[in-house]
């Protein structure tokens, strides 16, 4: 190696100063030599972009490192960090500093996920690199190792979960009986919720997240609309129980899968729910805000990924990581490209997609009732797995209810939606108390 | 993109053609289209280089692709994937592909932990590419993950199921209650172990390992003279029992951590031997044949990579991901190097490793049998964290003995050794029946 010159320093630009960035302002100030000696150059923090000058911070940065103007900044950096999260002027900056031929770092799964696709092709066209790790399950590294570890096999599924909020939420639920309302409030307090949760727990931050794993794993352009979501409001302490009953647990997963006839694949459903899971599954052992992404790869097998989802030190270690790998790239004098093609596979409804149902059904205690339910199911193609009746007494009158669930073989879901529908109809079920999609059986 | 002249083929030289190596060339031959949409140009396997051409194989080839002569393979190669194995001629061959400017691609882990910094260095010259996803963990992709998305973070510490065979044995021998011989045998039949298994079974294999994920974990290069280890041969069906009663599993585990005293890191130290794990450890869940790598850094916190540990296909899966990445970065002009520094971090003995031991004793049971054994811990520095006694009737004249475990708190290897040397010489110690070391406490 040539060392007779040393190499001039990379200029970084920093664009949000909050929970992550504050961290990642630290830790390139902390850690400059360390960073410098792995990137091959000196990384040198040249400003932070912040709103107002004045606000509270995590983290003391020297004088004269703060700046309003964001846009200066960015004009006169070689690698630009964007962390302040939203579409604008996030997705502005973040064009400008392309245009300017400056490596992108970004943590904003919002604005990937929406604009994402447009973002990939303007970086792509000005051969500059755009990098966002820390976008998807925190400090995991999951996105690098799809783009390029698995770049020689072919991924078939990826199930994930990839909002420690609602994992926390849901395993409070599991291990205490707690009422979603009751874990929800111990996550706000503890730190693991916002005081406005309805990202996490309605499931758009999933979603988001769901889009970007899809587009990497599929080597195809998804953007949120894509996804189908539901978030875990509904989910009740009686829908965890029954679960545990029953062997499962239940998760907010993010799917993403190739669907198709014998003939092929036809294209690639992306959706997130609340889903059952066996506990034998490695994705049932992730706890509390844990995050965790399962990989199903055609020659790889299954793959899991696992580690912190949030939080702004572990957050901070995968956006440091692109810019270290950026920062090399440019010693080095390598591509700012590290894809040169993408797919065309369709993104595909939530009608396409084939998984199973549990269901839960109050039904009337009387002779025939099974055999109507079964019918129904038969007639739109749908088979039971298992079926479990479970008697108690009802009314004052000495009547009994009886409380069926059911849990059936994969189907389509535009079956098994239609069979809901028909079962509800049916003058025997006094209630559908739940259906819940299950996954790995 | 410019895609008036399409791009010229990427011409790939394969040396072996086993387990690993057939499955490589099927998927190469089969999946040609999509590999090289991924890559940006087209993949050709122009040869196959074989030591014997009549030889059984898993995979028909087309006629002409074998071939005996490596060397003139290899010079005519753009990108070799070695998968000979053994050093010579597998290490000749590789130097001879890095003069002639090719990218070289290996899973051959005893090379690599015997030679690799050897190798890395003359690749590193020439400005080749040497990447080795599959020569640690099969198909899990754990080398670019800690090489590049946690190149902005410190890794402290990484414990790897790294050996497939071995986790196999030792989770029969938990499940079942199995001796190692009656596993070994097990895994024999199944497959999951080789006819002469010394190399899993003595720990050479994960020894190996170890030294290629120190080397990447603390930008050093370490070889194999640097890890000290141990095999599972003289693990009991008793050991495991007890290990379970007290809610631990034993694992084979590879283990890299920094070591230092409070004002710095002093060094790295580098081990395989037989571990007890809490069952709560993320790792204790790795059942069967599958590996898993546990990395521990200062911001990312804990993290944990899990899959197929070996295997024609998965590891195949590992080998094309390289040759995928190496054959992007020749289409977009990338470096060859991937890495521009190391650093010097010195690889320390066991005797400076802190940890803690599990010991079992057989105790004459009499008064004061308690206070001589603590005294010599207390001399040595070691402290206890739990001691347990249980007496059983022993000799015909209704005498007894005592089986005394204690679990000491992390101390000194040197210390504990110490001790352990100390206490079986004392006259009360009718045995010491085993020791064991104790991580994730």
């Amino acid at each position: 190696m040539n060392t007779s010159t040393p190499p001039s320093p990379i200029r970084i630009a920093l664009l949000g100063c909050g929970t992550v960035g504050s961290q990642v302002a630290r830790i390139l100030l902390a850690d400059a030599e360390d960073l410098g000696n792995r990137a091959g150059a000196p990384l040198e923090l040249v400003g932070v972009a912040v709103r107002t000058l004045d606000a509270q911070r995590d983290v003391e940065l020297p004088d004269g490192l703060l700046t309003l103007d964001a846009e200066s900044l960015v004009a006169n950096a070689d690698i630009v960090i964007e962390l302040m999260g939203g579409m604008e002027p996030a997705k502005s900056l973040i064009l400008r500093a392309i245009d300017h031929g400056a490596a992108v770092v970004s943590g904003n799964k919002a604005l990937l996920a929406q604009d994402g696709p447009e973002l990939y092709e303007q970086a792509d066209a000005a051969g500059v690199q755009l990098s966002y790790e820390a976008a998807v399950a925190g400090a995991i590294p999951i996105l690098r190792p799809i783009r390029d570890s698995l770049s020689g096999d072919r991924i078939t599924r990826v199930l994930g979960i990839v909002n420690g909020t609602t994992n926390y939420i849901l395993d409070q639920m599991d291990s205490t009986g707690a009422r979603f309302a009751d874990a929800l409030k111990t996550a706000q307090d503890l730190g693991y919720a916002e005081a406005d949760p309805t990202a996490d727990i309605e499931g758009h931050d999933a979603a988001a997240k769901a889009a970007i794993l899809a587009s990497l794993s599929f080597h195809t352009r998804f953007a949120l609309e894509n996804v189908f979501f539901e978030g875990i409001t509904s989910v009740t302490a009686q829908d965890i129980a029954s679960a545990a009953e029953d062997g499962y647990v239940v998760k907010l997963l993010a799917i993403a899968e190739l669907l198709g006839d014998a003939s092929g694949a036809d294209g690639v459903g992306v959706r997130v729910h609340p889903t059952l899971l066996p506990r034998s599954h490695p994705l049932a052992a992730v706890r509390g805000a844990f995050n965790a992404v399962f990989v199903e790869a055609e020659n790889a097998g299954e793959l899991m990924f696992y580690g912190q989802g949030a939080g702004g030190t572990p957050t901070a270690s995968a956006v440091l990581g692109d810019v270290v790998s950026a920062a090399r790239r440019m010693v080095l004098g390598g591509p700012g490209r590290t894809e040169t093609t993408t797919g065309h596979v369709p993104a595909l409804g939530i009608d396409a997609v084939r998984t199973s149902y549990c269901i839960a059904l109050q039904v009337v205690d009387e002779p025939g009732v099974l055999a109507q339910i079964s019918r129904l199911f038969a007639a739109n193609g749908v088979s039971i797995e298992t079926m479990r009746q479970r008697i108690r007494p009802s009314g004052p009158d000495g009547s009994t209810t009886a409380e069926l669930r059911i849990v059936t073989h994969r189907a389509l879901e535009a079956s098994l939606a239609a069979t809901v529908r028909q079962v509800a109809e049916l003058e025997v079920i006094t209630a559908v108390s739940s259906v819940l999609r299950v996954e790995g059986i």
